[in-house]
């Protein structure tokens, strides 16, 4: 016979008491803000909608997934706990709503945007889909996957395609598009596909997020501690989607979803629409001395500083006639970097706004096709001493 | 009504079949032995007997234990879950073999000693006690904590009290002893105490190890994932119990700790009897050029290397005639410091063995007391050109 | 015979031509801004007034010193070499302009504001002073001090007393004031103290600034090649003069050291005065959330971030009526911290504005005085559920 | 005219006083050993041929050279500055021998072997060469390049062909072998060739070397500081010339570099001879439990640890009979890692001594070909429960 001690409640106070006097007693417990800058009318949110706890084949309590989220600087999580795969259910029992209703006070009081969500584990076609926004997790617990997505789509889920190259469904590594896909998408049952899942990006979900116009996801899919996955001192970070929304809100997260206003934040990649991409890239970088004076035949280093956590890889697009530039220029992070330019004729004179051409090869605007962004300035030409 | 899906067996199977092919992907996965040497007779084994997961009040599931354990370097661990304090009950009910079972395994496959242990929460006194080497932990969910304390003993487990200055129930962070801890000790049911436990050292625990021949304990009690409370990018670990073992077997752990060979590592400190510390120290250092000649009047510099992972803090303990040597060195981990040895006279020759007292302030023989140790080495006095 | 090979010049022009091709190859070649915020009316400047080159006893040659600076973050510096103690003089004849004309260029194309300097190295009174701005170092080269000062001071020179309390001079490491240093004040002649000259911080020079109106100054005094003395990867910097400056021009820095507006970085302080300290402070941090809704009896967390690379290290002044706040608290560089505030009361309604006085003990406004700051912000009682 | 203060030898004396006092204060002035283990008969001394000072164009003072070499770990190194190249001669007059003998006393007080070298510095062909071990550099000043080889072959100095692919004369960065190349080879003037210089590798030099019977070189060539160049807090080191001295002398190292034994240490790779890399190999590595019990059709996870500082990076030569082993692998620096191997067969028993037959592609005995290395363990199949 199990025992339960009459003292546990008070003990269970007593350690309520004591936390209430917990404050981050190291950085470990601080919350690094993400460098990635706002841009001209949207927020930019970090978010994670693909998450796993013991409530499913997850390896924490679901109180951790909020403080990671919340050290990591994320703005909005969502839990989703697989529906049909349950590994621990003889320890503890299935409850499709509980991971997301014991975690809900600690992601409130970090103050975190947080969303009731499931993951649909099916074989492949369709796969494994996440539904997120839902009301009532336990209504997608049917038999057959059609009714399970057609009761998140009765609860206005987003619903999203799950890592369609995984190996554990596409051996090879390639994602395949499948009827039921189509059918899915139809039926206006499919709204996004994760480009990126963990340390996989798949190229062909790329391509159909950008044809048949579908929300670009890009999530953890993490079950082990995060920081078990991730070394953050090294400056990983677990896969984020960015949400680009109106507001701070979950109403405005939500609405951006459902508008495509994502952005995919991979390693050290931002993949996306040049609509999102071009304002970030802009937004982070500024050009110290961008008014700078020249001598004919001479060189200046123009300083450029980039604000964001993203170190940008650009490579000159074409050549700039009468001048030398780098050809290949990484922007680090954080960091201002040098960037010299050549006055290759000693016969000019007068004023010139100069627009280098360059490729960023690390923003993403399909697979194989980095943003085209331009380095701008002023030039004066002076007769050197 | 909950669902169980027809195809999960399919999926899990699928799992393990990929994380057979599971290899190390970053260094994150790999182990980092612990650089603290074996002494002649003994190896030292890393260990931490006092961790919770899910089956009581800690927040993972008990497979991460082994895996963080693995990979912080431990040889031997113990999950030591409440038995009175249950926080997740209602969810996860409640069952004492639990989390040592589900853990065993892996723990085996890396080849970690594993104990079954169980923590005896009760009020102060006697406080909480921890039992390890249990073959049946349900038999200590008993009413009364001195009958859970018995069943122990019935099982030839060692036993030991947790955190006696813990401010859950000494507000002012002191130990102090009970008249149960004196029943205790009396009946043979008390084996150690921890001197460390966390975050925190106790020196009233520290003085009762060594005035009532008490194992000094060491321990992690982590209830978070591992990798959000200690920063090992900084060098930080959890506390340790070193236990000072004939061999790499089971018994031979529990043979040293009923003899009390432990050393506690904490921080940057090792504290335990000079009989260990000695020892350690000696196999840590190495002096490259102890065979040295010098002028007379003149100086050289010794160059010491620390092959372990602590840096040993030294302080002068009385001058050294005839010769001036640094007043205090800190011995940096795993690096080699150079040490000056300037001769005081121009009037010397021969050869001369010195031995240069310091005292190891880190190395705690006593609360307020450092070992003891020398530095060596041989001096020959030569004519400078 | 020595040889001069007729091929060099054509090596060195090839050389300069693959120098024009250079670009930051890693991140080491980047520049760090170092993050201290401007404040309303002023730029805050990253200065250090007091650095060696070959050209007396510093190690590296005088382009390093401003290559150095541009990457630490600095903007403005001067090199400082050694009048009278010149040991490599025989392999290197003395020519005190030598180090500031050879860096000079390199200075300037890094956009640094680069300072002619000297130390006038005496025995103690009056030790070793240091005259920035100047026009012609060789007019110093006098046989008496007093000489050299006035020529300095003919130049417009700003002069400021290096490390007061230096060993070298002072075997106690305390700081003294003698008669010469009281006629150079009367005379017009001392406008400033190194309150800090690498490692060491000298209180009684503190003090000094304080009750003499002299410009507080903190320096590297550095001679080796910066990175074998400060481990950037740590997070460890030179010491600094922050100079307060109505603009980014030279006249504007010289005009705010005679009119000590400085303040002194040192380690993870700032020292300086309340007037400068405060906004730094101000501009530094934000709460996320200042406007709160808190039920009574309940406990809620703001948010507090710290834009600096300062950990603010805060002390709780005096407690606040009404309200459990941290006692002690420490606002991580570049983080985001809970900051808990619990109503003590059940039976409190309304809104209310609290200012919570704090004393932050890192940013020194006298030897043994921390600034006094208030974090702000607005609650509103609400019923909970 | 220059002026020399009378007090300056009395400030000079009172410096070496002070500096005698000097113990390491910080990591940063303690030694790193270089982690790459001796083999059965040969130290393996870590040596650098081939670093500049101010003497020519490089940016530091000599003693620099020798405190960088010793806090890297290294055992030996050359300081050789342009005999023809010497920009800063009008301010520093030539004197090939000065920066040898300046560093010198520095380099033999911490234990390091310390040789006398010089940068023979002509167009291509021959290019750069340079020769060590000479007694005096001043004999090199020669008109004709033949002559300074000449001079160096008559004090039996160790000459090596630098940098061959160098953009500065090869701006296609391929190197080539020249008439002048066959010339010295045939005289006997030519012993070695960089195989590596700095940041670059030339897999010309590399098949020359193994060709024509020459020794492998690599050199860091540093001008600036060296902490300017390489990123220590990321595990980045200068390239080194492993040497294989059958003991810890002077002497020693020049007969193994006469020998042609050597191993290049470049970012991380080893390139050398199999005789060498095998040994290095195999004495960095261990299988901590290299017998292991394996159920027939079941899996065990071997632990290979790597003591040494290279990431090996293996890949399997081929499959290996009944078994599934990892395809590719790192074994981590100083880290322990999984090795999976499962048994294909249920229907198998007894013993087995497996070895598999692994690529080491980081250790590079040809351009394009790894090392052969094989992991090898013992097996037993018991019966699983």
């Amino acid at each position: 016979m199990k025992f339960r001690h009459p003292l546990s409640r008070a003990i269970s106070i007593l350690l309520v008491l004591l936390l209430g006097a917990y404050a981050a007693q190291s950085q470990l417990q601080a919350r690094n803000e993400i460098g990635i800058p706002d841009i001209p009318g949207y927020h930019v949110l970090k978010c994670d909608f693909h998450m796993h706890t013991v409530f499913s084949d997850g390896k924490v309590w679901p109180t951790i997934r909020a403080a990671e989220a919340w050290r990591e600087g994320l703005d909005g999580v969502a839990i989703t706990d697989h529906l049909e795969y349950l590994p621990y259910k003889d320890d503890i029992p299935a409850n499709f709503n509980r991971s997301y209703e014991i975690a809900r006070p600690s992601a409130e009081s970090l103050g975190l945007f947080f969303f009731r969500g499931a993951e649909i584990t099916r074989p492949m076609p369709p796969g494994h889909l996440n539904a997120i926004f839902l009301e009532d997790v336990d209504k997608l617990a049917t038999e057959k996957w059609e009714d399970a997505i057609q009761a998140a789509s009765a609860q206005k889920a987003f619903i999203f395609w799950n890592h369609p190259g995984w190996r554990g469904q596409q051996p090879d590594g390639i994602a395949r598009w499948y009827d039921e896909h189509t059918m899915l998408l139809e039926k206006g049952w499919l709204h996004g596909i994760e480009v990126v899942n963990g340390d996989e990006y798949y190229p062909e979900a790329h391509r159909w997020c950008l044809e048949k116009n579908l929300t670009m996801m890009g999530n953890s899919d993490i079950h082990d501690p995060m920081a078990m996955r991730y070394d953050f001192s090294r400056g990983e970070h677990r896969p984020l989607t960015l949400v680009l929304a109106k507001e701070r809100t979950e109403a405005a997260i939500r609405e951006a979803l459902f508008d495509r206003r994502t952005v995919v934040y991979w390693k050290n990649s931002l993949i996306g629409s040049p609509r999102f991409l071009t304002p970030i890239f802009q937004q982070s970088i500024s050009i110290k001395n961008a008014e700078i004076e020249l001598a004919p035949g001479g060189r200046v280093h123009l300083q450029i500083h980039n604000a964001s956590q993203v170190d940008y890889e650009l490579e000159l697009t074409e050549k700039v006639e009468g001048f030398d530039v780098p050809q290949s220029l990484t922007l680090y992070a954080g960091k201002t970097v040098p960037f010299a330019v050549r006055s290759q004729s000693r016969e000019v004179s007068g004023e010139q706004r100069l627009s280098v051409p360059y490729t960023v090869n690390n923003l993403k605007v399909a697979p194989d096709e980095g943003l085209s962004a331009s380095l701008t300035f002023h030039l004066r030409f002076v007769k050197s001493d």
